[in-house]
């Protein structure tokens, strides 16, 4: 953390809100409250999450620029989750007056950064003095009121997609943790997990290619008439709580049980390298942060899907049986239960990311 | 603080989560966010706070449900100033594991009992652990683009309309503070500023009446085609930080001055009586937290809301002079200047709310 300049408590929370709003689209701000204009006939989504200092980000891993990026990534994804393209965010700071100011500037750069290049920004907040560094963000966007994506609609037979690699960024975690480990890495693959951790990518981008895939399959129904045309049948979250809790909260939302197979889940060939098949897909599953979408759809949608996009992969499917299983159709593993237990747990966990 | 049952840890995120999302309404939870339907061609007006334990609330002056009563009614002030309806609003909290679940739970009915009463509710938010508890808010809300009150529309000439006493929220406080305090009053009158401290009421009930007033205003300009009818001309925001602090951000924002007659801010009689008018006053420009409107609009609209609106007054003027004074129609009391300083500073503060 830089020491030196001014201090939140030198500048005030007027002086910080003042810095702070050249952050902001200039239209926006200086309200009790932003303004914006949603598209006529779409539903709005709203997603929020809390971030505080030495529980979800710490200096001993983060820069501030990569926890601003990381706040504002984790809230996209969140939008993204629900098929909703982003109108703005707002971010409510709660801070110590001994905190640099820069490092402040620093935290809001990092989320204009990611915000901007998913076109969107912050468009509000609040400034508070408080004991403890915490970060509120609330992320709102707008979505077809037919395309949007809920926990609860995945169904027996639909496959199970995720839209690219997991274990990456409890991978890139651990060598900021531990730099001496993973010297046999690659410069450039030590790179990419840290990468990894620090600057995610919500998947919007994978949302166009999706209703690009439900328009052809809708065209492939010529029969129905427009006006009843099904609601898109499609279930999804992220995963920022490991890809097992992924697959767990859709499969309890929704009813139903799943077989995820062990070898389709895509994991980085670094990783595997480094720390062995096991503990690559034990990150993968519940190492969390990887940020991808997990997607349940009819098998054919699916497999265009996965032509269309690269690194994504079917890796299991939903059933009627309530069960939740990882299989091996080598028949080299035994089945094994995925469960929440193994999941992040905010009051529970000893070591907290 | 109830120290017998359940704590926060005993229950973890989850449970905690579980718990919480009976205060929500059912088709709204459970989700990555919530969706909600804003009506066509409105805008979306959105507002942000942050509280913090020790800083904004403490068990010292407030009963938890008192605690989640004024953060709600905060925010929907806000909207309230904005000219705008709530859609709903989301909640992040950031609890010690130490907290007992029943603090949380009696948090949130406050929030709620305050929702209801306004016709909107909880629709979505977050839990995670933190050293400090934090309560940020995040309101949505939806008002005609037309009919947007902002801090910057203020014109010279404009009378200044407040919706209702201040001080009441002050004395209040003063009296949970030092409960020895203020025996002199009436058992009723002392309830009734305990209540203006604990249970502000945000005044959207001003809304349609101010609509009403407008449109009355339109009628009686027959000449002017509706489609070249000017927007509505309004300024405006809410007393939550001090009468003095409203009118200092509106002239600032608006480029223009205001002179304020000391004698017609209306003041609880109860709180002359018992501190005299000198403090009374001084505590209705700098105590904070009244959530009353104060607009600034034509004269003659002004006129017809206070004949319309009990309780409301006209208390000033704006000048195209810079200056804000307080000046006394008797002259028995010398002009003195209004000030951003004596309000309320989040980080230079000895003693917040």
């Amino acid at each position: 953390m830089v020491r030196d300049g001014l201090l939140v408590r030198d500048v005030g929370e007027q002086g910080l809100l003042k810095r702070l709003q050249s952050f902001c689209p200039a239209e926006l701000v200086g309200d009790d409250g932003a303004v914006l204009t949603p598209s006529p006939g779409r539903s709005l989504v709203v997603t929020s999450d809390l971030l505080v200092d030495g529980v979800h980000f710490s200096d001993q891993t983060t820069q501030p620029e990569d926890a601003g990026w990381r706040a504002a990534a984790a809230n996209l994804s969140d939008l993204a989750a629900m098929g909703a393209s982003p109108l703005g965010i707002t971010v409510g700071l709660a801070v110590l007056g001994t905190v640099p100011v820069t490092w402040v500037e620093r935290l809001y750069q990092g989320m204009v950064d990611c915000l901007q290049l998913y076109g969107t920004a912050i468009v509000g907040g609040d400034v508070v003095r408080s004991p403890v560094t915490t970060i509120a963000i609330t992320a709102f966007g707008e979505a077809e009121p037919t395309h949007i994506i809920r926990r609860s609609a995945a169904r027996p037979g639909d496959a199970i997609l995720v839209t690219g690699i997991h274990g990456a960024s409890r991978a890139g975690l651990e060598l900021l943790l531990h730099p001496e480990s993973g010297q046999e890495l690659e410069p450039g693959d030590r790179a990419a997990l840290i990468q990894a951790h620090q600057r995610p990518n919500p998947r919007l981008d994978v949302l166009p290619l999706l209703w690009q895939v439900w328009a052809a399959e809708g065209k492939s129904q010529p029969t129905l008439p427009t006006s009843h045309f099904p609601a898109l049948h499609l279930a999804g979250m992220d995963s920022s709580d490991g890809l097992a809790d992924a697959i767990v909260q859709i499969c309890t939302a929704s009813g139903v049980g799943a077989r995820v197979e062990r070898s389709q889940i895509p994991l980085p060939p670094a990783l595997v390298a480094w720390v062995g098949s096991e503990k690559a897909l034990d990150w993968a599953l519940y190492g969390g942060e990887d940020f991808e979408l997990v997607l349940c759809l009819p098998l054919e949608m699916a497999q265009r899907l996965v032509n269309t996009l690269t690194g994504a992969a079917i890796v299991g499917v939903i059933t009627a049986e309530p069960g939740i299983v990882l299989v091996d159709a080598d028949k080299s593993h035994p089945e094994v239960p995925l469960t929440l237990e193994r999941g992040f747990q905010h009051f529970e966990s000893t070591f907290e990311r």
